[in-house]
């Protein structure tokens, strides 16, 4: 039988992907479309959740007015790489992702019910939601657009002016776009395989 | 300026990422060798995480041995697919991954104390080593490997028999290898873009 994936994709697709990419501080005026936002959340959706339960939400600050919302509770050092970025999405999680279970996972009509105990269902949440989180970033890589990820601001102070009168929290933030050479940092160290992993 | 990521992958490179990928539920023969394991750590630990914290550690269970120190653990309806699995890595976190800033985020020689509150020490630990569950299965799936993600499994169990005396917590497991055709469940639906995002 061929195998479902074919094959190892070529070098440049892993360095796109892993290798080359960079966390970006300052972006190129190059301004990402309101297609490749949907392009990339078409992409980012399809990848695996728990029970299907997609509790990620995706709000793609881009309008100057939008941007003048998110400053405030930022992190000084990050207002001036946000309001210069195309886009920065706020990932959020839906704290009651459960409530459309009936719907995401329709063969198991008690679905909803796995998720009853509140510290099972906010783990569920913050877990599947980051997951999602990272699916977005690495569709952004896939589509050629460089990543900002920051955890650097005011979750509370997001989730009152974006997410009130809701069950959404914000995860963190991320943005996308063009990313110049300028003010990429020199990469840090990751851990050798025996340090951080174990073949057992 | 060139773009610094060249371009959006083709679209045989997305299918295999993001739309032809599937959560596997049954396994071909054909083994994952210890070198496929490495290469994928080292796609993995290139993608980004908070002050480069890289808070996940990986345990590969492939041996018959490990695969029956991880069975009581599991759910019932999970414990066939994981022993027929090539390999399934425990995705854990360290709690006290924060120790290791001085060598992994070297420019910041206060780094360490950013994370000194223990909520957000354990927010940083538990959303970091999320990010970087999902960037292994993008690895994987990038490499030609089929993934099954899986929480279902006690926790606190895998904790005692892998990781007592250590700081690290499970958090999910995922079997990596070449799925067959065979056990996938037809696609669950996805929100539609504004269900789930908007542009502000």
């Amino acid at each position: 039988m061929a195998d479902r994936l074919s094959k190892k994709l070529d070098d440049a697709a892993l360095d796109q992907l892993f290798r080359i990419a960079r966390t970006i501080n300052v972006w190129t005026d190059k301004p990402v479309t309101d297609d490749q936002v949907k392009e990339l959340y078409d992409l980012t959706k399809m990848a695996p959740t728990s029970a299907n339960c997609c509790p990620a939400r995706f709000y793609f600050v881009k309008s100057d007015e939008a941007k003048a919302r998110l400053k405030p509770h930022l992190m000084e050092g990050n207002q001036a790489k946000v309001l210069q970025a195309p886009v920065t999405v706020i990932i959020a999680t839906d704290m009651e992702f459960a409530e459309h279970l009936p719907t995401l996972f329709p063969h198991a009509p008690d679905a909803k019910d796995w998720f009853a105990d509140p510290v099972v269902k906010e783990t569920t949440a913050f877990r599947n939601g980051t997951l999602q989180g990272a699916y977005l970033m690495m569709a952004a890589r896939s589509l050629g657009l460089d990543c900002g990820p920051m955890s650097g601001f005011d979750n509370a102070g997001v989730d009152q002016e974006f997410f009130a009168g809701t069950p959404f929290k914000s995860n963190f933030i991320c943005s996308i776009g063009y990313g110049s050479e300028e003010g990429i940092f020199p990469r840090s160290p990751r851990f050798d395989f025996d340090a951080a992993a174990k073949i057992l």
